[in-house]
């Protein structure tokens, strides 16, 4: 069976243009084997109250996932992006209701991050087309899974070590990593030696990958971690 | 040249709603390999003869593939779901007529079954929305491949041995496995010596995987099977 | 990470029927690996200069890729087909106009051929769909991928020697190779001793795949080429 990691896509962009056809490009650049299904982009302009509902509907059928939801009329203003975990998946999206009833439905959230991360964006932002800059990028840049577990049991993850900055994965960050259950909260070190024995620890491994592991410990079977499990990554 | 197993899918659902990525949803979470084409989900409401003809329009450009059609006004009454294999492929649907062109045009008929099998469906089923709830769960589950062949020729399926007993294999019953360029009907047995020297079977081999095999003999060489190939599996 | 051929796909075909569909399964039996974003198939029929200022518009967001765009008010006139060489991308399209803004994006034209060899296109071409018969068989033909490199630095290609006259590729033809960052026009032959020592060359390898080499060098390492390198290949 195969591995892959979902995200979904809700708009109200239409078909008539590119811009669907652009975020699904711009988020397969950043995680190619993300499997994007689109759920709909012919929401009424601007019914945030549509997109929710068709949201919440669709979200139970999936398995654990990255949800990208984008019906945004205040696009511009100082209103922000969130992020929001609920039972083992991730939705993101303008912070305007819109994902409320799926997050619900899911579980209810049990943790919010504003994108204020810029280095998750992409490199050049406009104001009008979120969708591109920073919902399709940050909801890439979070989706990760467990490529391979060594024998020590440490847990190499799908992000390579040289992205791991523009991740916002810097020594001192707290890494909190979510799926379906499970999660942990452990902190970005340069070596095992920064934390405690028996302490989890993040860092980027001898391969040069960003790796989850435990002091003197098996990161892999504490958590119950194993090739192909997806995750979701939150840096505080 | 990477294997997959095509379905494809035609509707009356449009594309305002969740109801396409929920199919979706719901056919990859049981077969993750499958690549889903939509054929159109914009036949006008209820029209069986637009969608007929549209489905046989599209078939021939296909290689042997799952084809899943509804366009089903009579959803609800006690109209039954088939499913019919022709050509090494296989329809499946409401029994209203909607496919019968497409039949003909891979060449008719060779077995059709009535999708009465619960043990295909979703676990909780409702009386409106059999795209998700059966036409989409019974056509995943049907579609098999071949994983990979041992030294013996015995033929391993993408299929958990676990699962055997929700897709009717159970200890009696007859498996019809066809592919393209051929088709064998075998019994589901529990051991070799079930069956006579040369005869063949389908077991649950040793990692619990659903195999095919030839008591004494190779199944792979007989029947021409290898890693990849694709198979409709029905129990009867 | 998984490699795959990007190929996107634009056209004025509508969303009711099966064409494009039918243009997908078309691509994926020649070439599986493809993946196939829609751009839009909304474009108001026969409308060029808006067929083309949406493709141009998206061109940028994606990597190296196969573009195919059928808006083609003149099918069935003596007008050519073409496909269009920039910034390591390729186009594929009547040559009506509606690829200029697009390839001009991308850089400006580096090569251009008619679409005049027959061995590309579908067995049965009709006068009316060239979208199916020309455009898209000829784009995934075109669409090649570094499959090894053996231990002598020849590169073998995701294009089976069988296939090879098919392609064009036979004996006195050259075949140029483009991918990111580079390009190369070689002989196709059928031994080594063909050219001189330190030449590159195009052949047959013992394993029958069509494959590039160094004659007693190293392709690899000269070209810069790895296992999924994404290519495409014209020949002239």
């Amino acid at each position: 069976v195969a591995q892959f990691h979902c995200l979904t896509f809700l708009t109200d962009y239409g078909l008539e243009d590119a811009f669907v056809a652009v975020c699904h490009a711009v988020a397969s650049q950043i995680s190619p084997d993300l499997r994007i299904t689109d759920i709909t982009h012919l929401v009424p302009l601007g019914d945030i109250r549509r997109g929710a509902a068709v949201l919440a509907q669709a979200v139970p059928y999936f398995p654990p996932a990255v949800h990208v939801a984008v019906v945004d009329p205040g696009v511009g203003t100082a209103r922000l992006g969130v992020a929001v975990q609920a039972g083992g998946s991730l939705f993101v999206g303008p912070d305007n209701g819109l994902l409320s009833a799926a997050v619900a439905v899911a579980g209810g959230a049990v943790r919010a991050v504003s994108l204020t991360n810029r280095a998750l964006w992409r490199e050049t932002t406009t104001a009008t087309f979120h969708g591109r800059d920073i919902f399709m990028p940050v909801a890439a840049r979070l989706a990760v899974e467990v490529v391979t577990v060594d024998r020590f049991g440490n847990v190499q993850l799908s992000l390579p070590g040289a992205d791991a900055p523009r991740a916002g994965l810097t020594p001192g960050r707290t890494v909190t990593l979510t799926w379906d259950g499970g999660e942990v909260a452990v902190p970005f070190v340069t070596t095992f030696g920064e934390v405690a024995p028996g302490e989890p620890l993040c860092y980027r491994d001898s391969g040069d990958w960003v790796a989850v592991a435990v002091a003197g410990g098996d990161a892999a079977r504490r958590f119950g971690l194993r090739p192909g499990t997806r995750m979701t990554l939150i840096v505080t």
